[in-house]
């Protein structure tokens, strides 16, 4: 096996693997099979860009956990996974965009052979990466197996960050913190929207002189003018334009590990309203940081901002939140908990948040977030140091 | 409405609808939900990073298709899509996230309530944006339908190229092509692997003067050295090395349009079966290119490639391209054709492919590749123009 440059401990593997066969044993799970990438990442540091193949760690109660995939791809889980070559199953080629074979129906053939033809397996069920026609294929090839819906057990686990998670986290936040600041310095009217693009990535990507940066889990999506009310834009090759809004939904990423943070840059002179609504998600971060402490529930940071935007006469419904850290595209969301008024879920120490309030209008939309972290007492502490304000240029 | 800078003519939309209807009429469907992304927006011109919540294409037999997804994501259908108003569906924000209510029931619902409760539903049950929860609920709400596996039914129509897509096409040749001189001028020992990558996105998305970058559907791929074994591993903050080969397995996009090439660099001397492996592969690749003409078969490329590497010594198996065109994330591809011996789909003029040959050998990786557009007679084109060797650099 080549040398891998673990990106944590084995005792901290080894901890996360406790805290999942707990959640397996209270579920009655005897397989678990975890087929979301930052799942597999989490639980064994596997990584690479794969999982557009069928893959999946596989988690019992004895013994390390199994990464299975394709088998070009098995060679980039011997240089990224902590476990031993045994542990390591792949399928060949010819199941890659076949008709014929589907690479889930090889994995139960797998399971059946290690003795778990009749076992309770548990599956994410609602993953963008386990398609309804692996279910079928995986519950054809287990005929007597009990296959169960364990959608984000894994992802539960996630939530209370490690001190070293944290360290990365706080990378991801210094690398944001330049790519707004390499945003300030650059936008003017008349630059096409993609040179300013190509320049966030550079910045993101090439990180800090003590260290690099990764992909984030989203593109950067950055409409302006009227087409900021449509939150999931991406860029074009049009100039910016003196009177127009534009809002960056970027991230910073270090190994994974994902930092979002939004701002909104104005070219010109801002109307009053988006300077009111400006004031108003201000005072309602203010509230929901407050609000964000450990003990309290998920709803407390919801109701709280809420009500200040209500109180400002800016009606929002919707999440203004949700957890953040190792993550794969399509979404760097731990999609667990929501900053919702209905979610009960207390906070704990440790626990990260995307503080996410977004005012998506008819001609602007407004954007301005603070990734978090729950402490010990207190409220809740911004990882990142960005102006907390519309930028305005010229 | 606002303005809408569509990609394509009305016209362009119109004859993809006939022809997935007519694929539709053929396999008895009376109503098809298409959730990949790369579908919804060849269909309708819809475009935005919102894939990571539910939403899809709906196409009948009657009037224009419908456009269904989150609210917020609905105004940026009105932005990017041909159909009126009155074809955009939306689910509310409390869909999201949520374990009461999964959005494909809500869509069961509007898809009963339009008269189609016992319709021939057709789902693209093996797709990332259609999870085994996606179709449980939509199965779930129309029990009188019965839902049919249609994976890859509009992903079929999409293999012949238009005029205009072959120009966006082009466009990300030109784009690639950038990509890669740059990579020449840059790459030295001692560089940082993410500051070459930084380079790399940057100008990419840059693009050109004429026209700007799109995100490719892959982040850039370029293991080094030994890890040039494993294929789809992505990059790190460590320098380059003199005596190490890294290839770089990245593409040009131009309004989702992919256009991938791969090349590979080596600092310092290559050793001798690399560059008998290099010889090997541009071989194979003139073998392959003079197969892959309009009346072969998808095999006979395969074939041809295969015979020429097994002739010089070099036993490989997989496939060597697959069809490219408009494409979302997690994967370039147009997931239909392989170029595979067993492959018999007969080639035609205006398809084009990712001629895809890699050499992952256990010390080193070698990819040269050619993104080709298949002709009218004679052998295919390859779309960019990027010298077809190992760049080698002192």
């Amino acid at each position: 096996m080549p040398d891998v440059d673990l990106p944590f401990s084995r005792q901290e593997y080894a901890d996360r693997l406790t805290k999942v066969r707990a959640s397996m044993e209270a579920r009655g799970i005897e397989v678990l099979v975890a087929a979301d990438p930052s799942n597999m990442s989490w639980l064994t540091g596997y990584d690479g860009w794969s999982f557009y193949t069928p893959q999946a760690v596989v988690v019992t109660h004895d013994g390390e956990p199994w990464w299975w995939g394709r088998r070009m791809d098995a060679n980039g889980a011997r240089r990224t996974v902590y476990m031993d070559e045994a542990q390591i199953l792949d399928y060949s080629d010819d199941h890659v965009m076949s008709t014929e074979r589907h690479a889930f129906g090889q994995l139960a053939g797998l399971l059946d052979g290690m003795g778990h033809g009749s076992a309770r397996v548990g599956v994410e069920l609602d993953n963008y990466y386990y398609s309804a026609a692996a279910h079928q294929h995986l519950c054809a090839g287990l005929p007597d197996a009990e296959v169960l819906d364990d959608t984000a057990l894994v992802n539960w686990q996630r939530g209370v960050k490690s001190d070293r998670e944290l360290e990365y986290m706080r990378r991801g936040a210094r690398i944001v913190e330049r790519m707004h600041a390499r945003i300030r310095d650059i936008i003017q009217p008349g630059m096409r929207k993609c040179d300013l693009v190509a320049e966030i990535y550079a910045t993101g990507i090439s990180g800090t002189e003590e260290f690099g940066g990764d992909y984030p889990a989203f593109v950067p999506m950055m409409p302006t003018g009227a087409d900021a009310s449509a939150p999931h834009l991406t860029w074009d090759d049009k100039p910016l334009k003196v009177g127009e809004g534009t809002f960056f939904e970027i991230a910073g990423a270090y190994r994974r590990y994902q930092l979002p943070l939004c701002r909104t840059t104005f070219l010109g002179t801002p109307p009053d309203d988006m300077r009111r609504a400006e004031k108003a998600v201000l005072n309602g971060l203010d509230a929901g940081l407050a609000a964000a402490r450990a003990g309290n529930r998920a709803k407390d940071v919801a109701t709280d901002f809420y009500t200040t935007m209500e109180a400002a006469g800016f009606h929002k419904e919707g999440r203004c939140g949700y957890p953040i850290g190792i993550s794969y595209p399509p979404d760097w969301g731990e999609r667990t908990i929501s900053f919702r008024t209905t979610d009960e879920t207390v906070l704990q120490s440790g626990m990260t948040f995307h503080f996410m309030p977004g005012l998506w209008m008819d001609t602007w939309g407004l954007e301005i977030t603070e990734s978090i972290v729950i402490t010990e007492d207190g409220p809740a502490e911004p990882l990142a140091d960005v102006p907390r304000a519309i930028y305005v240029k010229g």
